[in-house]
């Protein structure tokens, strides 16, 4: 086993400066990436100004660290700028992603709507970066490579960062420190995503480590809902255990106040 | 009219870099700070690291900010190295300081008890440093002035440092501003940031000495934006003034498009 994997947090934005806002998106994401094994060395809070996020960046990779993720600064207003600051410290231009604009284009249709100037803002980023779908919002996330450091630019609202963490971030950090995934899908037919909402808080109390996540496959009306399950460890089967754990305990607590509408679509221990 | 004021924050320990603990302290200062008129261009938090805690202090006085405010890694630990790695980045030596010996000494005579070495450990400062008392505690702050810049070493205990900052450091600090902010904040309901996003900047072009953001609280589909203003002034007449000017050009301009949508959470003039 080599080195341990290390990362830098850079949290933008002017609201954290002036003490508006607390940083829980740095304390969440430094709790669960110490959990996948890694060294948080350094977080850095800096303002919306380009040339203090540049720098930042610049700073941060001069360490070498494994990682870099940045939150905040991705949105459709004039001082969300994260990722011209991105471009600027790796001195690439700041261009339209072709992926990125797909992935914001799709987002208003089903909303019914077309798309603006400060929309298309947020498919703008560094040449070469990929960008990764945001589940729950409309701004994509990037990944950018350069030489040993992976640079990830996530959104500030805490519900889309920790979304676009836990269902793409966490499995790259976890693949490279010999953390193990395990995943489980359940669907309930029949009962609304918001009925559901207070059975699932439960057992994310009871199993603090295991990541669920429902995502509603019909509308409201008519429910199907298909709840995801990951947990992070370095014995597979530890791993395992503990997303069946949380499965199980969910199931029981939504078979108990709505009968037999739990189903397994690719089995119960993928 | 000098320039504003700046300072730089940097919260030291291990507990902040593996997400067991929330940098409230780093907030609350940036909040007290913005009030007495002081803008916070940078926090950093680093961990119990005497070479990380020297080269970030370093770092941070290259930039020249009129203050350096240190949080944590003043008690009698091992680990608490906080006045060692800032008489390292000073160049000069830590050296038992009489006057915050005789702080020390007398908190425990009250207690009825003696010192130790670890107890002595806690007068150690850089050669220069002024003790500074901890009203709440037994673990006297440090001031060091720097060519022109003020560094002040807080304990990472909330209530030690905020009585330490009440007490003392906000005299001094609100002594050298002689400014006043002024906020308040807006609620648009039914309308998504990305359309608020242009009236947002031509407000932000026509009151360039309003800051201007935007807080999205519920998710683009269903939207509450919440628009937050400061503005700064030697005068507070003035500053109120500034911000309703904005706030009132913004109310216009949205309710102009969108209809009645706007309203004022703490009244329009807080």
């Amino acid at each position: 086993m080599g080195a341990q994997l290390t990362c830098e947090i850079i949290s933008v934005g002017n609201e954290l400066l002036i003490g508006k806002v607390v940083n829980t998106n740095a304390s969440w994401l430094a709790e669960r990436l110490t959990r996948l094994g890694v060294a948080v060395k350094r977080i850095t809070v800096v303002g919306d100004s380009l040339s203090e996020i540049a720098s930042c960046v610049t700073e941060a990779l001069s360490r070498k660290p494994r990682y870099i993720i940045t939150t905040g600064g991705l949105g459709p207003t004039y001082d969300d700028i994260t990722l011209e600051g991105l471009a600027r410290a790796l001195g690439k231009p700041l261009i339209l992603n072709p992926e990125a604009l797909e992935m914001v284009r799709r987002k208003y249709e089903k909303m019914g709507e077309g798309l603006t100037e400060a929309r298309l803002k947020m498919a703008k980023m560094p040449e070469g970066a990929e960008p990764l779908p945001n589940p729950v919002g409309t701004a994509p996330a990037a990944k950018v490579l350069l030489e040993e450091t992976v640079i990830y630019a996530l959104p500030g609202v805490p519900r889309e960062m920790e979304a676009i963490f836990n269902e793409t971030i966490s499995r790259d950090v976890s693949r490279e420190s010999g953390f193990r995934v395990a995943e489980l899908s359940l669907r309930v037919t029949g009962v609304k995503e918001s009925a559901l909402a207070p059975l699932i808080s439960k057992v994310k109390e009871l199993c603090p480590s295991t990541y669920i996540k429902s995502h509603p496959k019909v509308s409201e009306e008519r429910p199907l809902i298909e709840i995801y399950f990951n947990a992070f460890h370095r014995d597979e089967a530890e791993a395992k255990r503990i997303v069946s754990e949380a499965a199980e305990k969910l199931t029981r607590l939504i078979e108990e106040a709505y009968g037999k509408v739990v189903s397994f679509p690719e089995g119960p221990n993928t």
